[in-house]
């Protein structure tokens, strides 16, 4: 999610502009001062209406490239052949499964699939409450999980506490930068957490984390913190969720999912966007364990959810990322970016903290580099300013002065350097 | 949805029944006896892995046929195009949009996408509490609304009382055959609802129907129900949402939405399965009033709710049936199909009752007409039978002894005739 002030209102004279607020009313948001009206992509390229060419440094849901003739012939292949839905035997929704759960870490052998993000972690929170019978939640400060009744109460970065219910605690996110505590100690945050929760009545069913912490400024977590913080929760009888919707599917460069990297092997795992490169497909990845809890009591079907179509897509987007190596181009592609970037902060004292691994890279703007400050509306000149250059990317974080440098994984050092380019011109008007 | 006795339990020799239960756990059922391995499916007809031909009775998400050609088109093209988001600027989602409001009564004039009928009714239960300031639901006993944490409690045909919030009470849907009561008189029933709601210190934020009662038996709202229950849910300070997820899009072959039929302008209208002829699409559409007073305090983004893709497939569908005149055929060809189940009726007394309207019919089977006793066992075995004379319908009701009948909008008095020759065939045997 992205801080309000870079959308923009709906007032220019492009007719568009003028329908769009007459059908969809306020509730939707434009990004940019000066809205883009994109008309065709390719890989890393989008295409606005006057042919203009823009360098996608921000969308990380076409994972394998913009329109990637591969998972377009996937899908124009399987919609011409079945469509149907899970109630039916088929291959492609055990074959998907099969991948991904090859992909976890032993014991999570599980697998259901969704439309969205947001069902994923709705139907991860589901399960949580079966298998815990709690209802509390802990997630952190400025965190996004999506937009469902019950989730978007987990999106602390959009539902102010009044509008939570007392059944969600939340926690300082994880940080190496802005905070001095190490891992450990940080992690802490967790007993006060339960604490609270307990004061309030709940028990704990499960601890939510975006395991790249892109709405809470890409933040570092530091050594040692999930293992710490995972402990905690699970022995106050609390399960961990790793929300893998923008971190997995080898985003980082170093591992395919998120939590790897953090050192703890989940209960579940919740995964969406990259998925279909598009279309819209998600899941969730648990253990037996937890799965025959909910059986228990329920059964679990999604109408859209692991059809036919979805899953080719799907498995097209793991065998082009098998194909042209896009994990590892990520890892090299990412820490040359993030050297150069280094570089740039060099130069610039605005530059604070360069962070984030692989294709997911966060420049955290500050007014001080001692007080760390934040630079919230240089941020938002700055994506302005990028737009203006061709460059399209985002800020994110509790003050939305955090540059999100978040572009599909086939961006090579030539996209790399126009970005550089742009962003180095831009720091310096 | 469809009561659990008429899944199977995983114990045969397919492999793949042994690859699903290891992969997907025993979350998920599939459908009949002896369960079925669709390979390939076009029109109104689906292909198991044998080459054995189907006649599909069953399937209202394909609603132009399946694999449409021109919806196929429509996928493959925008699919190679340009797959992105609502914040950007792209003309499908307005013109969408345009087309879908235009269908709906004046004053419903925004719209919200999403990508499934969950996620549409979990928007307006956000949307009705925002306007209302309150918390509490009406729902029939046996409705199906989804499955997300919040809506998944309206579905009372899955969720026991015990796992349902207080803010939810419920209602006896309303009925023709088995209640003898006038439509006013059973709309009294909301009064009830009312009261014991406000006992539990509760306020109605929405009464909620699926127009058809698919769930509910596909029962026959008696004349002036509706207008007197939602009168009543009104003058309480709630709001009326026609979940359409299954009842619109012309399945009744009298009007587009099903609660034209029912002589309600609703307060919120939320439609899903058909939109996209099997793509993940769905919807909801609002007025103003009701638009604002969500957008006061919050914004909504969804992922891939809107792309042009879906909204590519869904603007195909409603092309195809103008073109095709989907609508006036269910008419028609639902007419006289009902005429001939009813003169099966006549031969057969466990056909208790015939109704429904266009392209989504009902068969109440009975074991005794004049004390109407649910046949529930026959309706299974029925349901088993037609499938292995290569007919596939569902069952459906709080006693699960009503045929459901809803294929494809593009079913034709041939289809219909191979459909009741094997009905007279199973009835017989």
């Amino acid at each position: 999610m992205v801080p309000a002030s870079i959308f923009t209102e709906l007032t220019m004279a492009n007719p568009l502009l003028a329908k769009r607020r007459a059908l969809l009313g306020g509730a939707y948001r434009l990004f940019y001062e000066e809205p883009l009206h994109i008309v065709r992509g390719r890989g890393c390229y989008l295409y606005d209406a006057q042919g203009r060419r823009y360098l996608d440094a921000y969308n990380n849901v076409p994972h394998v490239g913009h329109c990637h003739p591969q998972v377009v012939a996937a899908i124009s292949q399987q919609a011409a052949t079945l469509n149907t839905h899970t109630r039916y035997l088929h291959e492609h929704v055990l074959d998907l499964a099969e991948q991904i759960t090859d992909l976890c870490a032993d014991g999570l052998a599980h697998m259901l699939f969704a439309c969205s993000g947001t069902e994923a972690n709705d139907l991860a929170l589901r399960l949580a409450r079966a298998r815990t019978g709690a209802e509390g939640v802990i997630v952190t400060e400025s965190a996004y999980h999506g937009h469902s009744c019950a989730v978007v109460q987990l999106s602390t970065e959009d539902t102010p506490p009044a509008r939570r219910g007392d059944h969600i605690v939340t926690i300082p996110a994880p940080d190496s930068y802005r905070r001095q505590a190490s891992g450990p100690e940080q992690a802490a945050d967790l007993d006060q957490a339960l604490a609270e929760l307990e004061r309030r009545g709940h028990r704990p069913a499960a601890f939510f984390l975006d395991t790249v912490l892109s709405s809470e400024g890409i933040a570092t977590v530091p050594e040692g913190y999930l293992p710490a913080a995972v402990a905690r929760v699970r022995s106050a009888g609390g399960l961990f969720v790793a929300d893998e919707v923008q971190a997995g599917y080898g985003r980082s460069g170093v591992s395919f999912w998120g939590h790897e990297r953090l050192g703890v092997v989940p209960d579940m795992i919740t995964m969406g966007k990259p998925m279909g490169n598009g279309h819209p497909i998600s899941g969730l990845v648990t253990s037996a364990d937890v799965l025959d809890a909910f059986t228990r009591e329920s059964h679990y079907f999604n109408t859209f959810g692991g059809n036919p179509v979805s899953c080719a897509a799907a498995l097209a987007v793991l065998a082009v990322m098998r194909d042209e190596q896009l994990m590892a181009r990520a890892r090299s592609t990412g820490a040359w970016l993030r050297a150069e970037l280094e570089g740039l902060a060099a130069q610039h004292e605005v530059i604070g903290d360069v962070r984030g691994s692989g294709l997911f890279l966060g420049l955290d703007l500050v007014q001080d580099r001692s007080r760390q400050t934040p630079a919230t509306d240089l941020a938002a000149e700055l994506v302005n300013a990028m737009r203006q250059r061709g460059v399209l990317l985002g800020r994110t974080g509790l003050h939305g002065n955090v540059l999100k440098i978040r572009p599909p994984m086939v961006f090579t050092r030539e996209d790399g350097s126009l970005l550089l380019e742009a962003l180095a011109d831009s720091l310096a008007a």
